[in-house]
Order: structure tokens, then sequence, then C-alpha cells
């Protein structure tokens, strides 16, 4: 198989858990701001998903003496493609094994990446089921809308830092049969980003270079809104709730994401993004290669990448 | 293979052919109030996409006698996934042979439905080279955007019109492989509305009953554009423009698109409407259907359908 | 003065009592489903306001056996300018006397338009001061935007129902000093709708014909939203609320107004709107007078306006 | 009247002469890419306005050696109020005397400001009045709206540069009747900007401190669009022609405004802008002071103010 193309084995990614050493700030943030529903709690998690995510979370919010990302977790297409992909993993040599699951979903094998990141791919799900109170009006959507906070319609992608980039480009896809869609090459040969989708969207997973001597860091986890209009009305309501914006909103030249990012309460970087109707419906789609002059042209319409955006990762470097 | 297991070999719908007998007139239409891009033209048809379409057209406008969709086309994922979706069709009686293709790709499969529309289906394609004049800014969209009307940014779906569509329930799936993730089902038991979909997008087509004695009809083609509100423009756009409105904008309850309903001067009935965020991401999503009842209440925020949009179909009923 | 020409002496709309027999539904839906911002409360009322009201209130909401509305209010330009506007009142034999005001302002001249509908013209007011919790993070809005329900910004414009509007397209201008922007006149000669404004916005008070044998009923309340999207928006809202939605979003022929009307709990018919960058900066604007012919055309993208926005007012007829 | 009290005598902003010494290609920007439509030339000046523009020009364009400002025009509210603001700029010793006045409109008076920089006002006006061609759909609007390019809406404000705003802050409410919604005094007492509206605009022209030693200099005229979605359109489009964007999309502190700022093709700085629904409709509007640590925050959502948003200004400094 050719990196670009297309396997299904894997359908979706599935939910992020992040770490977050104040668990209290981090879950006003995440419910009331970013304007996520809970699900469920254990003992040192909450379980979130936005209004339209089927699944019984997408984000597992657990409190701990850092931040950063515990693991990242990726729904296959059917048992027999979660069966394929963890002989795929096997034969790399990158698994660790079997686990039973969670509140949200069932037996997961787990992975590392060559960067250190822990994943985990699993069919069996826990589909969330809206009580009589969260029953949406329209059936075809997973929950009420309450348009709360930044209201986000769903998961969207997640980006973790890694310290060589060029592995990963490797490992992904031959773990997950992901195609690359986009990535930056410096004219040293270094891959500076890679961005790698399962499906249809453009990206669900993207990995950019720390320039920290560190491992396994987790740069943001982005949510969808239907429109642009609703990326600049989380702005307001970021300004309003103290929420420190780190850059945006503003669009991408990679990917054209219309883009914001702001840290929630413990330091983790969350995006709030609109891909309009964007899509990668092309089955032998050449990734696009964007040398080290292009980018520096900045983002789509001239923003400058602001610096931190290269060296702000959690958890934070010591 | 259940109804709702997807099975990928089918990549994305490719292309429609129109039929118009004021060719010139919807030529016009297409290129400069909807903002279609020529690719080129051969004896009866002119060749035209959508300034993110990837192929060389999404659209081909052919002059005739008449009104309506003379066929429409399908892309496989690859051209192994080809050969298993011919090998299904012709399994199931309706296979008609192979052509050698036209200006826009290679050999194709050709096979009707049980409502007499023509289908084919390809893998080998020409992909748009843009000029020099039509480069893009960014390298990553298939085209300069020259936001000339309605600006769409790519096809979406198109929907037929048929007389029994719990026969079609039963043919598409399996000639294609798609998953049918909703429908309208009187109490009756008969199946009004249909709406199927090969890969992430809700919907790729959709049928609905016709209600004259006639097989065969088209009901509209749908263009996307990334933000509700080109939806509301564009409804300037064809006010500015002497297009006839027939309904719209509002907001479907089915699949929750937001619409916009003209009829091209010829008389074809074309859309421009955009999903949000919405996809449909779980591997085993269920069918939603709605009954009689349900869709007595309109569309999403109220609308009653209008009477002409179960009555008005190309060609017309003599 | 020509009715067209400006006089200024009246600087804004300044409030509506609106009457309901469901008070404790009718505030639910104020504040959480419109998204207004309690003040304060005496004895039969809550005043309220919208985030970026500058007064302490635009709306003051009264418990009543009927539903309705009390009376409106215009804030003048100054206390010379309201004394200059009492006398014309006077003048026209309308006026009724000063009332103390209540807890949003101070004196009010009263008086009665020709379709027995109440009015008060007042100078002092009070300005509405923010907590320290309703502190917004720009001073140069009124209020923290809590962004909650459809969010609306501001106080738009009324609109009245009249048995004869053509007594009432002379009385107004003499009144309060506005100009017309625009009306309806039927072939008959008939003024079917006339829309006043005393200052930049298109309208600030509109009337049209009640067909019943009916005076002084009141039509809608309309509050603007920054954008279109916030109406779109809006109505998702209003859908999951179980609002009755009347008919909308879509854009008005006459004054060119975004709209959706709902009827709030108690039966009052309550509009969001968006006007775009329309304003009326031209001292000498000629009225637009749309004929019986032009008005079949129904709204601006073809939606006929609906029976009940004929027949619907409040207090409802016996 | 206190510097806060309404006057009334100029309706609006009216038009800007600009200067370019590249005339095609800047009337290329205006025309194809900022959408303007042309309503005449005379020997070195072509005359342009928005598609909601009422006046035969807002924009006149003149061939010249440099670039910057020739004159900014405003419109009084009757012949009347004209005289008065005569007599008031004559006592402040600032009059030229009159005009003919030019295709745009009748006898206009000039006067200068402290800074230089040529005013003129006047009543009578050429009104546009479309061809067959460019009638529009509804006949409220001033022109058929062909949406061509960021197809803006009208003339929306001016900012100028100045050596000394303080004197400025004293001069413009004492010529045009203006108040001063917002300014932004420095710890030293130095005014580094303020806006004024002669209207319920929250602004018609704003003056910023020019840090190089020179008087009359010109910062940016601003059209208006009607929504912020619109904005972020002309971004796309700015991109796609190659027109250099300096800042934006972005939201200002000051005034709220949601901006975006190019360079036309011979330097001038051009601005395409959305207020959502702020007016300001109060009569005793206080103004709001901005202080120099509170304007170290940057702009609304956190962007810092470009160094060349301080420094570039047209003509161009020797």
């Amino acid at each position: 198989m050719s990196e670009n193309e297309p396997c299904f084995d894997i359908a979706h990614l599935g939910h992020v858990e992040m770490l977050t050493n104040k668990p209290e700030k981090s879950l006003e943030f995440f419910v009331n701001v970013l304007g996520l529903t809970e699900s469920g709690q254990d003992e040192d998690s909450v379980y979130l998903r936005a209004w339209d995510d089927y699944e019984y979370h997408t984000l597992k919010l657990t409190a701990s003496s850092t931040t950063g990302m515990r693991h990242v977790g990726y729904r296959a297409s059917s048992q027999a493609a979660l069966e394929r992909r963890v002989a795929a993993i096997e034969s790399l040599g990158a698994g660790i094994g079997w686990s039973d699951g969670d509140q949200g979903h069932g037996p997961a094998y787990q992975f590392k990446d060559t960067d250190d990141h822990l994943f985990e791919i699993y069919f069996e799900t826990n589909k969330y089921e809206p009580s009589e109170a969260e029953k949406p009006a329209l059936k075809n959507q997973a929950q009420r809308n309450h348009s709360r906070g930044a209201g986000v319609r769903r998961l969207d992608h997640l980006n973790l830092l890694a310290k060589d980039v060029g592995a990963i480009r490797e490992f992904i896809p031959a773990a997950l049969g992901s195609r690359i869609t986009e990535q930056i090459v410096f004219d040293s040969g270094t891959v500076a980003g890679c961005w790698f989708t399962v499906n249809n969207k453009s990206y669900d997973i993207a990995y950019t270079q720390d320039h920290t001597d560190t491992n396994g860091r987790f740069h943001h986890v982005t949510f969808a809104v239907d429109q642009r209009e609703q990326v600049l009305q989380a702005a307001d309501i970021f300004l309003e709730n103290d929420v420190y914006i780190e850059t945006g909103p503003h669009k991408h030249a990679v990917q054209q994401t219309f883009f914001l990012y702001v840290y929630e309460p413990a330091g983790n970087r969350v995006e709030v993004a609109n891909a309009g109707a964007r899509l990668i419906l092309d089955p032998d789609w050449e990734t696009v290669t964007w040398t080290e002059e292009e980018r520096k042209k900045g983002q789509a319409w001239g923003l400058q990448t602001i610096e931190s955006f290269h060296t702000h990762g959690t958890p934070p470097v010591p």
C-alpha cells in the first residue's frame, strides 16, 4: 500500500486523554466555556463530549500532577479491521498489549509511536444515549445542542510534538493505515510537520517538531464548530471569560483551517476550528509538500506564526 | 455486509451529466451565477467544475432536446475496488458494459438502477491541472478561487426521483456499497425518501418518490459552499440575476443541510448547500428513520415543504 | 418640515412595556432563550435589557391578565428637545400629561397615537452601571456579553397594528419628528404599512394594518444581533427550546431586514433580526413606496408571507 | 454645546479624494477587487461608489505624482445647517472659501483642519440614478449588487494622521459638530488617537498620531461590508489577487470594529470592516478613554498592533 492509498481499517479519531493539574478549573473551562457535556466520572477522570459526538466521550480529563496527553484513542471500522491493525502494529514491534478499556469503550490495543506517545485502538464502544432532557429536537444528532459557550460540535483532531517527525512520517501510515495529506519539509530534509488522515477529513492527527530535547509532548486538541463565524464568537467568549488567547482567529496556509488557539487553565493548548466544506475525497491524493521558503510567508493571510506556537507544549519542559 | 457497514470500494460521487434545451443560457448560469469554471468542450457538451473539485469536471452540461440527467458517475477507490464493484453489479444483473470514458475520465462501467437512471463507475481520471492564470495562491486547493457568483466550492450530491424507492433502497448498497444514513418510511410502509453515502459525507445521493407514473427523472444536483452565510449571499445573487428561487434558504430536518433551491434556465433544479461540520464518522451508524408524522412538521425551523418540491422534476412529465 | 427632513429631537426608541399572562414562562424565555439580563423588579414588572443596551431597561415585562403592549418609550436628545416635542404633541391634541417615570427613567410625557397606543417620551434616564461581575472585557460596551441563548445585542424596533395606517402616517412624523423611510400603499390608496425612523436606523417603529376591527394592538418587538449567522443560530436555539417559530429566517423585501419571528410563551411576537451595514444616512431620503403588485412577490427571496403574520396580534381579538 | 452633545448639522461623511501615482492599477483594484462601481470620469479623476452608496461618488480617485488624500467631503443635513457650519468654521479662522463642486456635488465650502488636511462641506448633491442595467432587484437599495470582489456596501470612515491629535480633538467638534466617542490618552497627556462621529455611527473619522515630523498625511479609508464573514472572504480575495495584506482580519479593542487592512497598488491603506449592530444611540454618550496601559494589550483578541500601522501613511515621508 502506498502511503497515500486509503486503508480504511481505522474509522476515525476517538478520544484524547488530557492531564490537568488544575482539574476543577479545567473542567469548568471545558463545560462552561468550550461547551462540552459530561457523560460520567471515575476516580481521577471526567468523561466529556461535544454535542454531536456519538460516543460516550471524546475527551477524558484526568487529574494529575502534570499536564499533557496520557493517550489518544482511534476507533477501528470493524472487529476484523481492528485485528488487521493489531497485526500490523505488532509487526512494527510497537505493540504493548490489550487493556480492558474504560467507561467509554471496550478492549483496546495499546502501542506507542516512535516519539513515546501512547495510542490505543478499539472497536467496541459505548455509544452515547441521551437522557430525556438531553434528547435533541432533530433525531439525527447525538444530543440536544445547548449552545453553551463556544458550542463546539465534535472532536476534530489533535497535534503532537515529536523530536523526529521524519520517523513519525513512516510510523503512522504503517500503524494506522493513514494517508499523509500535507507536510512541511525544510531545505535540510528535516520534516518539520506532517498531517495524517484515516478518512475524508483532511487530517485527524498532526505532528510538528519539538525544538526542545524532549519526547512525548502534546501540542493541542481541536474541536470543530459549524461555521467560521462561530470561531469569531468563540474569541469573544474567551475574551469575556479571561481565557488566554495565544493566536487567531486566522486561516492556516497548511490545510486552510480557520483557527483559534487558547490555553485551558492548566496550560494545555486547545483549538476551536472550522474547515468549511473542505474534504479529501480523492482516493489517490498526492501529498502536498510545503518548503521552508513557502512557510516563511506565515499563515494564509500573512499572520506570522507566534513564537510560543513552536515552544509551548505540555507537559512543560523542566 | 450489512447495509450500514462501510465498503469503501467507491471513493466518491464524481460527476453528473445534465441535459439542457437552453445550452447557452444554462452555461451562462453555471459559469457566471453559480461560479463554475469550464475545463473544455466536445461536440454537445461543456465540462464544468467548481474551484476545489480536483477532477477535470464534476458537471457535464449537454445540449439536448430535453432536460434531466443523462448519467451519474462515481469514482472507485482503486482499480481493484472498481473490479469488485463491477462483479457485484453484474451479479445483480444490472450491468450494461464498459464505455471508453470521455474528456474527464478513463474506462467506465455502465449500469442502470432499478428506476432506469444510468450510472457509471470508473477509476482512471483526468485530474485538473490549473494553467498559470488559474494557479491558486495556496497550493493545497485545486484552482484559484475567483469568488465569482455563488462561488461554490465542490460538487456535493444529487437527488433522483424514483417510482419505487423501496427497490432503490436494496439496489444502491448492493451496487455501490453505500450505507443508508437516513430514510423516510410512511405508515403504509412506502419508502418516501432514502439517503445514501459511500464515504464520510452524510449523503452523496438521495432518492425521493416520483408521484407521477414516470421513471428515470432527476430532482436536483447540489454544490457545496463553505459557510451558511454564503448560501444567504447566493440567494441575493440569484435575486439580482433573475434566477427562479423555489425554496430556501432554510435548514432541512433530514440531514440538517442548510439549503437553497433554484431552477437553472432550462428548468433543472440546482441546490446550493452547507452541511457545517456534520460528518458520518461512525462506522456502524444506524439508519435514522423518519415517520410520516414526523415529516409533517416540515423543515427544521418549521417551513412547510413547497408543493413543487414533490412534483417538479426533469424532464417534465408530458 | 417635510416628512423626510430630519428633526433629531428624539434620539432613539427607548423601551417597550410588554404585558404577559404567563409571567414566569415569559421571563424564562426572555432571559434564558433570548438572552436578556434582568436589571430589577417592582411589584408587577421585571426590567430587562440586552447586553449592549446602555439604559437600565429596554423591555419592561409586566404581569397582567392579558397580553400586548402597555406603552412604548422614546428618549429625547436633550431636555430642550423633549420640551419641543411636548409642545408639538400638545398642539396635535394628543397629549395626556406627565408621569413620574419608573425605575428606568425620569419624568415622561405621555400621549396616544391615533390608534390608541400609549407612548411616552423622556430625557432623564437611569443608565445601566454594571456590577463587578457584569463588567465587560472591553470598556466600550455596556455589559459583559454572556452569549446566553440568542445573545441579542440591543433593542432594535417595534411594530404596531393600526386600523388606519394612513392616519398614523400623518401623526408619527408630527409627534416624534420621524421620517418615513418606506411604506406600502395599495391600489385603493390604503396605506398597508409604514416604517418610521428618528435617526440613522432605517426604522425604529413600523405600523401595519389590523384586519380585525380593533385598535391598539401589538405586532412585535425586535432585538438585533450582530450577524445574520446569529439569526440562524437563534433558529436552532428556538428549535431546541420548543419555542414556536412563526416564519423565517428569511430576508424582508421591505427594509431588507434578515428576520426570524417567534411567539414568546404568552403569545407576544418577538423578532430576532440583522440589518447588515444598512443605514439611512441621506438627510433627504425619499420615501420608498411599494405597490400592491410588488408586495405580491412575497419576501426578498420569494417566501410568501405567512397568513398569521396578518392576523396574529396581541392581545388576541375576542 | 458640550463635546458630546449631538449637533446634527452635518449628516454624514460624503467622500474621500485619494491620490494615486499608479492610476490604472489603483482603478483595477477598486473596481475588480474591492468591488466599487464607476460613475464617471473627468480629466484626472475617476468617480467611484459602493453598491449602496446613494451619492454619485464616495471615492474620487485622482491621478497624481504622489499618493495620499487630497480632500475629504462631508454632506450637511440641509442648506441652513450648511450655513451654520460655515459660520462656525469661519469663526475658528479655518475657512478657505467656496468651490463650485465637481461631478458629484454642488457648491462646497473648503477649510483645513489644524494638521493641514483639506476638508469641504456641501449640501447639494448629485444622487446616483442607476441605469436600466444597474437597477437593483429591490428598489430600496441604490444599485444592483454585483457581488464583485469584496463587494463592499458603503463608505464607512477614514483615518488621518496628525502631529498633534490634541489640537484636532478641539477642532473637529468645533468645525463639524462631531461628538468624540473614543480616544487614547497616554500617561504623558498626549492624545494618541481620537474617534469622531456626526451621527449614529460610532465614528466617521479618526485621527492617530503621526510619529514622523509631517503634517497632512493619510492613514486609511474604510468601506463596510454587511457581515464579518465577508471580511474573511475579502481576505481570501486579496490573497488570490496578490493584494498586500498588512494586518487582520481581527477585532479592534477601540470601537470593536472587525477589520482587515490592505495597501492598494499605489500604497494607500484601505480597510474592509464590519461593525455588527453597534451604534451610538445615546445622545449624551460619554467619551471612552483608553489608557496607555490598556492599549498595551493589543487588539481585542490579543493581536499586537503591527509596527507599520504606526509608520506607514501616504504620501510616504521623504
